[in-house]
């Protein structure tokens, strides 16, 4: 009875924000578990169970937001992943593809990058998993690198002709290439050299006679 | 004492080659129950015990040639991947490219690859395995790809000063990634539009203008 007294003490706020508000602290907190087992245990080893006690909630609870392990870890790396949403305009190809390049590699570098890592340890290229991380995961961010270069095509930057997936996969291939053969932390100055050296010739010169 | 006198009549060959040849088909035993054991359990569950017993031999005789599971790996995996001594050479760079690229592409699409992929997937960056790794496997490879590039400059086949680490890493860790990201086979059409839409072009064009 005092704690029902409590909480109608508490001055009100818009309809449903604080129950929002509790659900996306427990959200975030569940986000956290989920990395904190691919760290640990990686992607093989964790389990609902483990989040559940990570996050002190309880199984029910995160059966009632997902189905499973693969959507719940694909939710998680979504979330601290930067958004495939927020794409940069500077007005400039090579700042804009510097920024897109850091702000993967600052994420490659951080804490969820070794989470990142265990998770590709263990991906089985053909199961389901790998699927959903392709379709939910990779594939939006993917285009994020087409988009910006079709965006420098027509402000005239790069020639449009130039743009090809394997161009635009090239600068995120590396610096995933690097990631994974020497380890973090990818230092800035890779990240400058295959936006200088490689993918900028590849858009801007003209093509080689064979 | 039968058996002695048996083998005194086997006829005798030259020097030491019965026992050398005994050696070399001792080694590859070991080798291929290495890389089963990398396939099956991967780097970190492999033990000079389940080598020794997939070879049908005794740890006494892992021990005899080689300090620990690192330098058994290392060999096993320089035993079965493409010798980095056998640089192509059809006087073409583009053919000389595509042959190593497709050398390294047959690997990872073979058994081999697999046990290859459960190697990296196990690795710490900082440990002595990935440094031997990289001194005794990796590097010797990559020098490969710079030779080849060096000698297409001296046929006058590109421009000396395009080339540089980063540009001979480009090709392999392409494909390298591809096979991560997307597992095997690494299909053919891949390779040969690396080669023609991206090292080539990074090789024969003018330097873009910032």
């Amino acid at each position: 009875m005092a704690a029902e007294a409590e909480r109608t003490a508490v001055p009100s706020g818009p309809p449903c924000a604080p129950h929002r508000r509790r659900g996306e602290i427990l959200e975030h907190a569940i986000f956290d578990a989920v990395l904190e087992q691919l760290r640990t245990v990686g992607y093989a080893g964790l389990t609902m169970e483990g989040v559940a006690v990570g996050a002190h909630t309880g199984k029910a609870a995160l059966y009632r937001r997902w189905a499973g392990k693969d959507d719940l870890v694909v939710d998680a790396l979504n979330h601290v992943l930067p958004s495939p949403c927020d794409l940069p305009d500077h007005g400039d190809v090579r700042d804009d593809l510097l920024d897109l390049l850091r702000r993967m590699t600052e994420f490659l570098n951080s804490p969820a990058g070794c989470a990142l890592e265990n998770v590709i340890a263990d991906i089985e290229p053909d199961g389901r998993f790998a699927q959903l991380l392709h379709e939910r995961v990779k594939k939006p961010r993917k285009q994020m690198f087409l988009s910006l270069l079709r965006r420098a095509a027509e402000r005239g930057q790069i020639r449009p002709e130039a743009i090809t997936q394997l161009v635009a996969d090239v600068g995120p291939a590396l610096v995933m290439q690097r990631f994974s053969a020497d380890g973090p932390p990818v230092p800035d100055a890779y990240v400058v050299s295959v936006v200088d050296d490689i993918v900028l010739p590849l858009l801007r010169a003209p093509v080689a006679v064979r």
